[in-house]
């Protein structure tokens, strides 16, 4: 029972009723955020109006949430929560490719397919090869690696976006690396693209003034045995929205350059026609402790 | 872009991408909330696993609303936040009645009623009779002030959760103080209750250990005049979960005795037959600065 006009009283009493929480982990994380949430509240002299609109706010966000649809997430990533989370637990090993977030497209498992293979079954965007090695940080090869890519196409969409419009599968392949360890395949060029604005989050971005695209990118999680996976983007140097990006997902050393070439050899080695634009980066993965 | 491991650049990207909010009050809510949750995260190496965890209850509260349900408000209740807010906000000058929260069952308007009515219109509990003044801070008697009541019957039920069992208006009143700022009415002692339990917040009280009781109480709502409306409550002295509120919403000024009597004068007074519990207070008013 508390008449404290600062409410330390009421914060005292809600985080003594945790003190009964069977799991420890639990038992810290409610803690925290009790601690949080009321230093919160206090230090911005948070109003019944502004709870109210905070309350209103979220229950909106929870209701947008589909089977195809995570508002929440969203949220968290706009936040730069998810980001936060992935840096805090990701790869930081020197040398070793960095990760960033799995983003909210990874719903279907992407098609099998072979090295060489052209992932984009549309042909509308400029043909590019993407090509490189998967290795180990010491620098061994790792040959019978799986690769994982999925991307948007150059009008920036999945192809779960578009059903009817884009084939499933679309900008999607799961390729096994060679016995030299080397990936490559064919794709277009993807487009920056907005994420979803329509909802609670959207109506967020607009009132704190921020667009909602993310830059061009393509997603990889790489697999190797005795190795921990991998979960990453390479982005398109020199593309739009590489400082802004809307989940805050961009590491420098994930943008690459997709050059325009139109190099005879590497045109026959891949067998595409010239000119084509080509990236190449190496997805390096630590040991397993 | 960023590639630190305690994911300080993440959070100073999304602190600067706040920048751009038009409204200052926004800026200062959201930049202080984008703060608190990433020291929440980084102080607590929040993993993967709980992100997801995190984002599934928030998604099922979010699902769990309706129109006669608002389980974000249970959830901020329980984690002591409304308590805090009200708090921070509610009546503090020296001899007004303090406030406490409002809770989710005041929905319907309270019935006018006369003064001495009974607002118990089943007849189960233990008959009562609760009396007191509506005054201004210096004593000054409020005449004509609203007093608006409402309350559990003596099984724990407010008459908007068991429609068809209780009439509607069944323990709720809206009274106007007299010429003396008196006012008075009859009822039955209320009950204990639990908050519902059947959703996320009611797991969340499991797995904290916590039962999910509030100590019986009577709500009212006092206004008149040139001065500032009081929201509070009052409560049964001697009952269970006084030290133990779900919601903590006890002050102890708050609580009062319903006392038993059989005074001959005082029953004869409001129209009772003897005994019956007594309880008496005076809602205290601030005036309007």
């Amino acid at each position: 029972m508390t008449t404290d006009a600062t409410g330390t009283g009421v914060t005292e009493q809600a985080l003594a009723s945790l003190r009964t929480t069977a799991d420890p982990r639990l038992r810290e994380l409610l803690t925290a955020l009790v601690r949080h949430l009321h230093d919160f509240a206090r230090e911005t002299r948070l109003t019944q109006e502004e709870w109210e609109q905070a309350v209103a706010f979220l229950t909106a966000t929870g209701q947008a949430c589909t089977d195809t649809r995570q508002e929440f997430i969203l949220l968290s990533d706009v936040l730069g929560l998810s980001m936060l989370v992935e840096t805090l637990h990701g790869h930081h090993a020197p040398g070793a490719t960095e990760s960033t977030v799995l983003g909210p497209f990874h719903l279907t498992e992407s098609p099998v397919r072979a090295l060489g293979d052209d992932i984009d079954l549309v042909g509308g965007g400029q043909p590019c090869v993407v090509s490189g090695r998967v290795r180990s940080a010491d620098g061994t090869p790792l040959p019978g690696a799986r690769v994982d890519v999925w991307q948007a196409d150059d009008q920036g969409f999945y192809d779960v976006q578009q059903p009817g419009v884009q084939p499933p599968g679309n900008g999607r392949g799961l390729f096994t690396a060679d016995a030299e360890g080397r990936f490559w395949f064919r794709t277009c060029v993807p487009a920056a693209y907005p994420i979803p604005t329509d909802g609670p989050v959207g109506a967020l971005l607009r009132a704190t003034g921020r667009h909602p695209y993310r830059p061009a990118h393509i997603h990889f999680i790489a697999t190797a045995e005795g190795h921990t996976p991998v979960t990453t983007h390479i982005f398109v140097a020199g593309g739009d929205y590489l400082d802004s990006d809307a989940v805050f997902a961009v590491k420098r050393s994930l943008v690459k350059d997709f050059a325009e070439t139109d190099d005879p050899a590497l045109a026959r080695e891949f067998g595409v026609p010239n000119p084509f634009r080509h990236a190449g980066f190496d997805l390096v993965l630590e040991r397993t402790p």
